[in-house]
């Protein structure tokens, strides 16, 4: 090859989860693999009625290249949205992105030098990571349990560190959020070592019995930065994210993103402040609650039934999309797949999540792909792929 | 600040341009200032019946994530498209990107190094600067003349340059384009030398009265990345364009893209291909064609009139959306920015296009977004504010 490709080049690996679902795409199959939302909550009405609305009245602008902040009306959206939620936001400080995947690409690059250290939380979200390599920082693991990451190991790990990426809600892959207390106290460990936080928000609309608390955006106003994202309140397809930051960022995000794409899609961002209009969200999302918490339920009901007997946990998520399990002792999930996807189930396994020392029993389960029925199933053919593979 | 910028973040500037533009905002000005292309041409009809078909038909795999080299349909569709330029491209070496910006973000990425060498056209494209410089290049510029890059000052400079990037068809900003001549040396420097290609192409469909040359990667398969997009021949606010690399590059440049934004939204993609159906560019694009040439004259003639008896030179470009114009010797565009705005028209003066040794007479002109008339008002505009600002 004529190319000499950057040092940071070979540090780029193909997604592990990507080539993992290439091993689970077979007609048929159960997936509980993928971390895609349930189709059958995308507004396309809605989003039909809007595009010829759009395209009818504002063609020409909606179809043009446009501000590299965002389209205004949907920047005061979400700022809006946000401090209903408590936060203190103001449309100029909300920079629209092409998905919340190019925020977290932006904040690669304006905050990480090669060698930086950052901390992430054990496990984490794989693309955070995929978009972080590249500018070869060294990612360091905080210590972990069912309320989100440790404080005291924050604490001690935080001297130096150019950030902590955290995902407090219904966190992607584990399901966990982040009690009040922990919140506090990780609020607490930042604001007396001055250690930032990206809290990254795909997922905090869709809990099933009450909303999580309040932010750390909220509690930590100048030294966090806030991701959110339409993927899951209304369909992913779009691409549309935004990253919210101090004023004194803003600027450099936004050059950053100019950079990157120029601005995000004029027509998505229209055809979305249109479909937003007249509370929207306050009628669809709580459909998509309901279908989801009655999608887990089925999921936890069906682990309890068809795993009686056999050594795994799992936990129970409080919203989201996604639960974590661990296998009985010594057992692989990676090693187990092939022989599930026999069965015609599929999951991913937890150790593509670890920035470092995987746990290899984990899993990662969605609920929200499946019907009720193929939950049923799908539990079914995974716990007889457990029974028959158990370590002697 | 409680953030620590990373290195790169401190080269990363605001536009030079959209700074310019700022100065330029004013009611009823007539601006040959912008990169917009023309909103007439706009196909909004067959945008509105393809969202309407996309959703209807199709709803749910268009708001649904996607795989991250683009919709099958639409890379065949580009492969097919120039394979009758004479390009030998298969669909796999096509990855679909968030306009051809991020076709540029993409190639900093994976190509750049701290330090790296890389060679550019005199003047040359300002966002392609902007989207090289966060991976902190050394950008040395080629000696270019009316017909490109030079090619001798090239193989003088070729040595341990990781690429050359080059724009052939009506170059933005200068509108010129390369001759077979010079492709055909240009081409045999990169041979010698093992000196890879990056070719852009956004303008190359829009030409006047005959198609440019071959382009530089019919010559270079193996040694060249060629970008192409959608925003000049359908509409930039959809934010599509292509990668065409060869297959040894392709996985790097696609890992690049995943951690850049997952995919590009395939709601547009969608819309796109469907709107792609059937011939539609073939009739669609000589429309765009026509109205740039009218306009184009019109430019040209009014130059003709406007400036007769000052000192002022412009090229005649065979196609594209702007025209190069060099002001009495002495004479800084920049300082008669201001003054042209008092009169109520906007350029864009050429020195923000250099990337090192700017020449301060030089302005872009734009011809595709006035009217006719406007172009005759705004050229007697600007040859007054010249006339008033001669050097003495």
């Amino acid at each position: 090859m004529s190319f000499t490709l950057a040092q940071r080049a070979h540090k780029m690996n193909p997604s592990v989860i990507r080539e993992i679902l290439k091993v689970t795409e077979k007609p048929g199959i159960i997936s509980f693999a993928g971390g895609l939302p349930s189709p059958d909550t995308f507004p396309i009405n809605a989003m039909r009625e809007a595009s010829e609305r759009v395209l009818s009245l504002d063609g020409r602008a909606a179809l043009q290249y446009a501000a590299s902040e965002g389209l205004p009306q949907l920047r005061e959206w979400v700022a809006n949205d946000l401090r209903k939620q408590g936060m203190q936001v103001s449309p100029d400080q909300v920079l629209i992105t092409t998905g919340s995947q190019q925020g977290l690409d932006l904040v690669a690059k304006v905050l990480i030098d090669a060698g930086s250290q950052i901390l992430v939380e054990t496990p984490t979200y794989l693309g955070a990571l995929q978009a972080f390599m590249p500018m070869e920082p060294n990612v360091v693991s905080v210590d972990s349990d069912d309320q989100g990451v440790d404080a005291d190991d924050l604490r001690a790990k935080a001297a130096g560190a150019r950030f902590i990426y955290l995902l407090p809600n219904f966190q992607n892959p584990t399901g966990r959020t982040m009690s009040e207390a922990r919140r506090a106290a990780v609020a607490r460990v930042a604001q007396d070592t001055g250690l930032p936080v990206i809290e990254d928000n795909p997922y905090g609309d869709l809990w099933f019995d009450r909303a999580p608390a309040a932010s750390l955006c909220s509690r930590l106003p100048e030294q966090s930065l806030y991701l959110g994202s339409f993927s899951k309140i209304l369909a992913p397809g779009l691409r549309l994210g935004y990253v919210v930051a101090p004023k004194a960022l803003y600027p450099k995000l936004l050059q950053a993103k100019q950079a990157a794409d120029l601005h995000t899609p004029s027509f998505n961002q229209r055809v979305v402040a249109e479909v937003l209009k007249d509370g929207f969200i306050d009628r669809h999302v709580p459909t998509i609650r309901a279908l989801y918490k009655r999608q887990c339920e089925a999921m936890l009901q069906a682990l309890e039934r068809e795993m009686a007997g056999l050594d795994v946990k799992w936990n129970r998520p409080a919203g989201g999309m996604f639960l974590w399990a661990q296998l009985p002792k010594g057992m692989d999930a990676v090693k187990l797949l092939p022989h599930a996807v026999d069965k015609n189930v599929a999951f991913v396994p937890g150790s593509a999540f670890y920035a470092a020392n995987p746990v290899h029993e984990t899993l990662r389960l969605s609920f929200v792909t499946s019907t009720v029925e193929q939950i049923q199933i799908g539990v079914a053919a995974l716990a007889q792929t457990i029974r028959e593979h158990l370590p002697r």
